[in-house]
């Protein structure tokens, strides 16, 4: 039985770390950070967890909860983390932060899209970005993981073998991902209003989001050189879930012909055959949200155009799940050595 | 490990068993039942349960099933288990029925309502009523449990205190209930088209729905006498859910004075202290849908008016869960000694 | 032609207000008044209106809009027009009030459901309450008009002919209500966002909603004494619409009996048989919120319960529309001696 | 006024057509056809159009309809015009096809993407690709008008300035396009209901939707040279809209450098700066489908990703109306004189 302690508890995804937690035979939760709601029992801000969670929301105070707390979890704002991490907390507690802080290697690459002053720069070296299916062994032996974003999990995982393995060409590589409203987070904006987002689908952050760099970065060390995308989020009125439509010309071999269905499938297999939360679908089968809804799973499918030279291909998950708190959990998991899967063998929720 | 066959395995009902006793540590699937489906994979047909579920969809063979399992539910449309059930399968397996075949105990009420001949009113006497938190003593004794409706599980346990100890004027209940379309099934109908539904709510079944007769005879068991209510349900445009507003007069007391407040809050105390399942919310916090979304629980509460002496009762539930699914499962852990909530521990999905 | 005046222009109401008179041949829209937004371009605010409506937003200066327009709109918060207008305003143009400053013609009722010091009680004897269908004549010689709420105005006219004839036990009368959430306005609230909406529904305000005496006072009006009522809203997750669900006991004839379906039939065709707006459907097809939407019908229709006595009453409207902008224009219409459909023609979109 | 005629009125883009001729001055509804609904009031079918629309649904004579109507629509499955069709129909009245049976001039394609035998090829050549922004004057003088796609006219709009301008390389277009439901039109199918589509979106027709074949024509002829491309549509919970986002490489020019944001939006104003139903958003605003919904605007705007080189462009519209209903309107309008926007001035819908 591990202590774990939450940092910015209230947001959805801090909150769903919360629901996650609340049923792991491991783990006993000992503090509900969250600076706006100090005081307020916890449930009153979330009702759905009503008798399954007591206490209150508590301040932000990471010396104290390093020092009572196995693991911290950090679902917070940009920066939030890089301002606040100290090597002395790094020595009491594993910290998993779900921000964007210790995602990126490079320090300029991340002040140039997030437009923040990195404030702690010496972690990134160290810290280890927690896409358990890529880098399973060292995450377990991590003080700090970079938990992943969740359009990056969605379009790193579904084009990884691909990349891996050569057989597209990445400079062609096009993402146009489609998520949920949870993924904009608790705030309150206008344009997250339901009736703005309702009945209504937009494009947004076009050639600037900031997942870009990430999938650049990850994609790049599978590739062995940099790799340069097109990636594209959408808004979609649905509460959960994330859909990624991801296109590139396959690349030739030696003899000048194109690599066929068996031989991509081969690479799926090759890398996520073995892994609980990856599933490949059957041919012709393609993924959709809501097969994944409320689980750590991420469903992947291709399909070869053979009048273009391109693969399309296909990725879901749930941006709320893999996208942030379950794999949170995946990464404490593995930190501590309990079953990988552990507090994650919910079946999706349908319909 | 007990063995378990499912009767109308696809329909959302069925699915949604499915998904819970996938995850019951004391249960095995044996039968997944689906006349439409034979021979297909059961993943093929939820492709959520994809690696989840294994094996493909059966036919209808009760006597082939009764004898290889320990429990039957049978997820089907009304008059399938009147008309198939036996002695002999009573003698080898415990039936849970989440049709209405067994739920009203008065042959000529169901046949007026549902516009079926009973094939097997003999079984009417023996069935026991599978509201758990009512009839916990005699579930636990049945060999057949009549699975409640998911209107009236709702309706029944949101005024049952009240009727129960004589607060409210019983010939004064009206109760004006909210549905997500997943209460009215898989069944390909113009009516249930995403188009139709959207955007869209509307009143059907206007003093003629089938879960009325259901809800007066158990609140007459209640109250001691007949009870006759109005019962209007609507269709909601979201998937799960059932939102039951109740309105009654409260009983005047000897003294000619009503009940207040703390008098009819240590009333659902009274009855619901104890219970998991049931969750009598803070004063002027009142049950949302989405905060028991995918979970058993039933949230309720209620305020009183002053002005009009009537008491207002809200109460809500997931149609699936606790209005289907999850309360046979709570059923068949009542009927085999297994802990009332193994199985059904799941928070909330929020949001 | 006249000239148009809106305050508030850039709320939902406020906005459809904008749509429907930019296509209303007898106006031209002279001030957007939007203090939030003063000097960006309305479109900016409103994309769907780009290139359709010019212009910036301006201020809320009504002795300078009273000056240029002949009918100035106020889609305000509560209190706004109170404190502002002034009888030299009312000298120089039309005022149509969609706040519910003018509806109650009683200021401590006002005052004590809304919780705002009156600032302007002499004008509350000459404003007339805007529904149409009720107060025609007293609308075209109006200076002041009060625009009714959107609940109010589908729950009067569902249960007006009724009450008017004394076919109902107003004493039991009991309005069940369900509203999309464009009802809430565009402000920025944690409780309104997609993903606190979605999926959910919810009651609010029960016993206690602003409402409720508006509907009692104009039904009051109609049965000659004073109605007390329950009113509960609900929040449904769609954009637009209204269902009111009415329950009322039927009154006793002379001789014990109850008036049966002709006629009750009978007293909403003397009523409304000549309306356009409003339309009484044919037996056993009740009213769905989709099939008025963006439109300025109200859909009506009935069941009579025998079993108990009640009449069920079910209506629908679009809030934005008839429940607000919609029924704004249909009073303009009358104050300017327009045809009172003009500008109101729209069939309602489906689906 | 002239008398029109509808087959396939009982569809959703087919209710649509019923809608906006109901409100257009110069047209007078003379046949409701609908096989499915003969001798059913229309408006038992639309409840929308309750009040608005009289009669009953008719049969499918086009001898007879041909006769008595000048011109007719067919909203129906995709070979049933081609099936039906002769010279004499057309020398009697002017025939707005909205199925795909006279899109594709080339009718191996047809036979190729849609899997019906052409059953009247002659006609093909006389036929009009009824996209009025870009085919104006023939139109006017056609007989025979091909009402395009919804995906393919959002599509076409969307990218056809650039590539008649040589601004991008065709051969790398990818189309990622996405859809609300009413496009899969009123047929009761299990995987168009409610609880399937609802909190879900997925991919389908994969590199095989039928609309690709007809985006590529029109763009080749734009292009002067064959085009081949990528088109993936997507389901959208949502009931209209369709959002299409396209990628492709600029196209170098002599000098080695990449067109700028300058050069397109130009081209974009030399194509459409005088078009009432096409909108260029102002830069950095892009299109969403809400903003269009109910009316006949296409909205349109791009960016340039200097990173990579490519242009991503938005276009947006509402399905029913410029994708189908709308557009044949306005083909209706050039036909026969009419002002093209008559009956199609609908301000967009919001929220």
């Amino acid at each position: 039985m591990i202590k774990a302690g939450i940092i910015g508890a209230t947001g959805y995804a801090g909150a769903e770390l919360v629901r996650i937690l609340a049923r792991h035979p491991e783990v006993e939760i000992k503090w509900l950070g969250s600076r706006s709601y100090i005081g307020q029992t916890y449930a009153s801000v979330y009702q759905n967890m009503f008798q399954a969670i007591e206490g209150p929301c508590l301040d932000d105070n990471i010396a104290e909860l390093a020092s009572q707390a196995d693991v911290i979890f950090t679902a917070t704002p940009q920066g939030f983390l890089a301002s606040a991490l100290k090597e002395e907390y790094l020595q009491e507690a594993k910290f998993i932060d779900l921000s964007a802080d210790y995602r990126l290697k490079d320090v300029q690459v991340y002040e140039q899209w997030y437009h923040i002053s990195h404030q702690s720069p010496q972690f990134l070296e160290e810290a280890v970005y927690g896409l358990c299916e890529l880098n399973r062994e060292d995450i377990k032996k991590a003080r700090l993981v970079a938990n992943p974003g969740c359009y990056t999990t969605c379009s790193i995982l579904t084009a990884y073998p691909l990349v891996k393995e050569g057989l597209i060409d990445t400079s062609t590589l096009i993402i146009d991902a489609k998520s949920g409203v949870s993924g904009a987070g608790r705030g309150a904006k206008t344009a997250n209003l339901f009736c703005e987002v309702n009945e209504n689908i937009k494009a947004y952050g076009i050639a600037a989001h900031r997942h870009t760099p990430e999938i650049e970065e990850q994609l790049g060390y599978a590739a062995g050189h940099k790799v340069t995308i097109n990636f594209t989020p959408h808004l979609v009125p649905m509460n959960r879930g994330i859909l990624a439509t991801a296109y590139a010309s396959l690349a030739k071999k030696p003899d000048g012909s194109l690599p066929g269905g068996p031989e991509v499938r081969a690479a799926y297999q090759k890398y996520y055959g073995e892994e609980t939360f990856i599933r490949i679908l059957e041919p012709e089968v393609f993924p959709e949200t809501k097969w994944v809804e409320g689980s750590n799973y991420v469903d992947i499918n291709f399909k070869i155009d053979e009048r273009t030279g391109r693969i399309i291909m296909v990725g879901a998950l749930d941006n709320l799940v893999k996208g942030a708190a379950g794999q949170a959990v995946q990464n404490m998991n593995l930190l501590f050595g309990f079953a990988e899967t552990q507090g994650l063998e919910q079946v999706p929720l349908f319909p």
